[in-house]
Parts: C-alpha cells; sequence; structure tokens
C-alpha cells in the first residue's frame, strides 16, 4: 500500500481557506468581521475599518497579450474597491506591492499607474504606500482600506429565510469575455464581453445605498461564480437557497456569443467569475425599495432566487422545470 | 542613431520609488505619512493607524532548499513587523495573500501557517483576512496594521543637524549568512548567520520605547543595508551624515567568517541587507537616556555616527582615518 503525501490540489481552494481560518481562529474584542468574507472588518473608534487584499499574477489571472497596462491598473484596484462595495463600505485608501520583470518597459509601468490613478481619482481613494520587488512574472497586490458604520455594513452572514435573492447588472459577461480573449480564431472579438472582463466597474454606489438604506440583510460581490457566491452567503448564513435558472439576467452580448462556448446557455452565467456585480439578499417587504433603488441608479436588479432552509442547500430549478443541486461550483484555483 | 525604450533596470528601485511618488502625489488632510517611510500613517479618530506591506517571493527573496516553511512563516511576518517597530508602533492584525503551486505539499502548507502563527502569538498580532491563488512560484504578501499615539511616532525625516547616528545589535550577519546558505562548498553552515537571515527578530520593544520616551527624532530598520537606510534618512530629513566605520557593530561569528566572502571587513555589514536592526538618531543630550535604555532591554547600542548638513550628504570615515563619499548603497533590486 503507497501512501501519499496530501498536495495542495487535493484539498483545494476553499479547503484551505476553511484550514487557515481554523489554525489561526482569532478572538479579539475589536474583531467586527475576520477571515470568511468579503473584508475584514476592525472596530476603530466609533467607526469600523474594512480592510481587503487581492493579489494578481501574470499568466494566472491575466496575460500580457490580452490586456493593457493601463486595464490593468485600473482592474487591481477594482477587484479590491468591489470587496469594499460588498460590505457597503466607503473605500479610502490602499497600498501597492508589486513584482516586475527586470526587462520590462517603463512605459508599461508608467501606464499601469495611469490607469490605477485613475479608478483611484473616480473612486476617490488615495495610494499611500506599499512595495516593489524583481519578479520574474508580473505580481500584483493591493491592501485596500475603507470605512463604514458599524450597524449598517452588510456580512454573508445574515440572510434570513424567506428573504429575497438579487443580484446587480447581467452575468457571464466576464467569464465568456475571457473565453473571447483566449480564442485563437476570433479576429475581432466583440467589445462589450471583453470590456467586462478588462474593465471591471466596482459597484460601490450602489453597496453604500443598500447598506444605508438598510434594505439588504446579507450581500457579497459575485467574484467567484454566482452558484459559488450564493454558497458562500448560505454556509455563512446557515441557510438553504432556490435559484431560478430563466431569471438570471443576461445580457445581449452574451445571448448573441454564450452558444459558441457552451451548450448550455446559463452555465457561464451561473459557474463564471469575475462579473463583480452585487448579489444580496432582502426581506420581501423591501422589494418596492429596491426596485426603486435600481431605477435611481439606473443599475438593473434582478430577483433571481430565494432564502430557504439550511437543510434544503442550493437548488437550481432549471429552465425545464426540473430542480437541480448543482455539484460544482465555479472556479478553484488549486483544482 | 538608435533609439532604446527605457526599461525597469534603467530606472533602479529607489528611481521607480521616487516616480510612483510624483504620479501618485496625495493629500488628503487624514494622511501623516504616505510614500517614503517603513509604513503609511493615517490618523484615525485619536490615534494614527500604520500600514504596512511588504513581498516575498521565491527565488527573488528566498529558495525553498535553504529555508524551511516554519521559519518562512516567521520571517514573513517579521519583516513586516520590522516596519512597524521603526516608527514605534503597536503591530495589531495582518492580511496574507499567498500564491502556491498546484503542487506543494500540503504539510509544507500547514508548517508554514505554524511559523506564522508562532510569530503572531510572540507579538501579540492576529491573521484577519486574506487572498489565496494559484501560483508558480511561491509568493507572499503580508499587510500588517498597527497603531500608535500621534505625537510619539517616529519617521525618517525628523533626524537634525548635531544629531548622533545609533543601531541596535549587530551588522552584516543576514547579508553574510545568505552567502553561507548560497556556498555550495560549505558543508556545516556556521548557524549563527544562517538564524540572522533565516529568523530575523523585529526589534518591536525597542522602536516601542524609543518612541514613547521620545529619545530619538528619525527612525528606520536596517532593511537596505546600513548605508542604503541611512541615506533614505538623511535625504527625508534634508541633511547629511558622517558614519565611522570602525564603530560598526559586528558579531563574532561575522568576524570570523566574513573574510571567506570579502577582501574587505566592512563591505557586508556596510551594504548588507535583511538585518532588521533599528537605525535611529537622536539629540546628544538622549546618550545617558539611550545607553541606559540598551542596558535595561539588554539590546546592544552602538553611537557609529552623526548627522551633519545637507550639503555634505553621506561621509564614511574609513578605518585608516581616509573619508570616502561611498557610491554604491547596498542592494537594488532591479539593478
Amino acid at each position: 500500500m503507497k501512501i501519499t503525501e496530501k498536495r495542495l490540489q487535493d484539498i483545494g481552494e476553499f479547503g484551505l481557506i476553511a484550514k487557515i481560518r481554523n489554525w489561526m481562529d482569532v478572538s479579539r474584542s475589536d474583531l467586527i468581521r475576520g477571515i470568511g468574507d468579503d473584508a475584514a472588518v476592525v472596530e476603530s473608534g466609533k467607526k469600523a475599518l474594512l480592510i481587503t487584499t487581492d493579489i494578481l499574477i501574470e499568466d494566472i489571472h491575466f496575460e500580457r497579450s490580452w490586456t493593457d497596462p493601463f486595464r490593468l491598473g485600473k482592474k487591481a484596484l477594482a477587484v479590491n474597491l468591489s470587496d469594499i462595495a460588498a460590505m457597503g463600505g466607503i473605500p479610502k485608501y490602499f497600498l501597492i506591492s508589486i513584482g516586475l520583470p527586470k526587462h520590462l518597459s517603463f512605459s508599461f509601468i508608467s501606464l499601469f499607474y495611469r490607469g490605477l490613478k485613475d479608478a483611484a481619482r473616480r473612486f476617490g481613494v488615495d495610494l499611500i504606500g506599499g512595495d516593489t520587488s524583481l519578479s520574474r512574472k508580473i505580481i500584483i497586490n493591493i491592501c485596500l482600506i475603507g470605512e463604514g458604520k458599524k450597524g449598517n455594513l452588510l456580512f454573508r452572514n445574515g440572510a434570513k429565510i424567506g428573504d429575497d435573492l438579487y443580484v446587480s447588472g447581467t452575468l457571464g459577461d466576464a467569464a465568456l469575455g475571457l473565453k473571447v480573449l483566449q480564442d485563437k480564431r476570433l479576429r475581432k472579438k466583440p467589445k462589450g464581453l471583453v470590456e467586462r472582463h478588462l474593465s471591471p466597474v466596482p459597484r460601490i454606489e450602489l453597496g453604500q445605498a443598500l447598506a444605508g438604506k438598510r434594505f439588504a440583510s446579507a450581500m457579497i460581490d459575485v467574484s467567484d461564480g454566482l452558484l459559488s457566491d450564493t454558497l458562500h452567503i448560505i454556509e455563512e448564513s446557515k441557510v438553504g437557497a432556490r435559484i431560478w435558472e430563466d431569471r438570471i439576467p443576461l445580457s445581449g452580448p452574451y445571448r448573441r456569443w454564450v452558444s459558441t462556448y457552451s451548450k448550455d446557455p446559463y452555465r457561464i452565467a451561473l459557474s463564471g467569475g469575475e462579473d463583480y456585480e452585487l448579489l444580496f439578499t432582502a426581506s420581501p417587504k423591501r422589494k418596492a425599495g429596491i426596485l426603486s433603488l435600481a431605477r435611481s441608479l439606473a443599475i438593473p436588479i434582478t430577483h433571481v432566487g430565494e432564502i430557504i432552509p439550511e437543510k434544503e442547500r442550493l437548488h437550481l430549478i432549471r429552465k425545464d422545470g426540473k430542480e437541480i443541486s448543482p455539484r460544482r461550483f465555479g472556479f478553484d484555483h488549486f483544482k
């Protein structure tokens, strides 16, 4: 009998995070939310401090041939801003650690920082520090700090049985955009989808409005995929969820292009990541308020599901009426 | 005439940081210190928040064959703790972004987190969040947050003409330890030097005491090397400095081993990085207080130089009495 050592790929990304949470268990009186939410939340005087970090690695998260340094700079900040949006916080300032190859052109670096500054200005945040290093591949790690009112912030763990499940914008565009970027046969790439992948827009205003008006009970940003991120909410909230497939909001470009890459028109919208839309739950009493907020911000918000008891777990109602319990939930880095 | 595009290696690490500081210029009322110090410092209610970030990349900052995952976890946190020490702050909590190869053994990861936890316990800090990703090489980025009293914190820019220049501990051990680790001829490696490289101890208590007693006027940790870090202090403070080579504190193991790797016995102590000692300036009136603090903490503190007018820049008084203006200052990642 051969005993093989366990490797990272056997455990998977979410398995690893669960282990880390277990190993490093933390109890400190100023900690409001630790590992297991979009950002860490710490009490600081009368306010809550929100802290999030995200790493982008060349040839894992992006390829130099697909993107340009300006968009890369914008996206590096946007993915962190989205974590603050998902709690309804106000982003404030950030630090960036950057690993760069020795032979990288100076114009690449200068354009990267121009993109970073563009996103920083747009969302009112400032670069206050960082670290630089040599590296074979480009590595970008941002640590973004935001603020919020203690009682208003939205976490993954607030969903209640009977709540509605909503999502902003449309889903699957970024994942389909990635397929388009990777498709060497395709000369002229559909711009809308590609831009959703390369230039995601964090839903900062929407997040703050949902938190400020106390409309939502739980919230997350859709970075791993609709099914995977719904799973994060229901696991943290100890509830179940039912999603109606035919309600999932799909864009025009998605509908036109999805058949080129998938027989099932919903698969990519269900499990593709990086849309950076907001997924949230709210009491049915809030429905009119939420729809009116959607109109006033001109952001589509769609009622895609409902929260059910924990023992029912996650159910997907297919277009043909069949109910399934999806097994594979989006993307796992290590599998 | 051929016009060649500028590359990162032409600008160098400190050139790049100066450019970034220029591009991203920040003025916000709550920012006490931004880019260009050991940590960023932001006002938060009555306190100051200190935020620092450091990246470690496999085969740039460490090799798996030299170190073990436990020491690597400890060091990843220690280098960040040292930045908080250099301002006299109290470290509080941290986030870690980690890039890991798919085939990495689970025991490696578990030992790494054990080392991280060991250092976290020793210095009273907690892991509150992070990010995980697949990566070809191991990448570790920590963002550490600390606190301090606004009026007490020490920055790089407070040195005054006539101040004394002090350094804690001994210098050059970590850089010599690295040479020993890289030396394939050497079977039995001198443990003291190797440990100084693999397991640096941040000078948290000393930093807090120097800040709390208001003994020092400027402070930095020696991460780039004595000459390079003195240069950081004098550039930020707009002063010059004179260092007496024969006063540089050298350890017994350093004295025994330095001739194997360098004809000049001071070169490695002057320009080798990663000692994580504290380098600080203080008014001559503070001398007795500083020496008494050194005794009570059982940490050697050595008076190695003095602050002189800016126009005199950096001078090194060699052992033979010759005065030189050193050109090359420690390690530049991109050169």
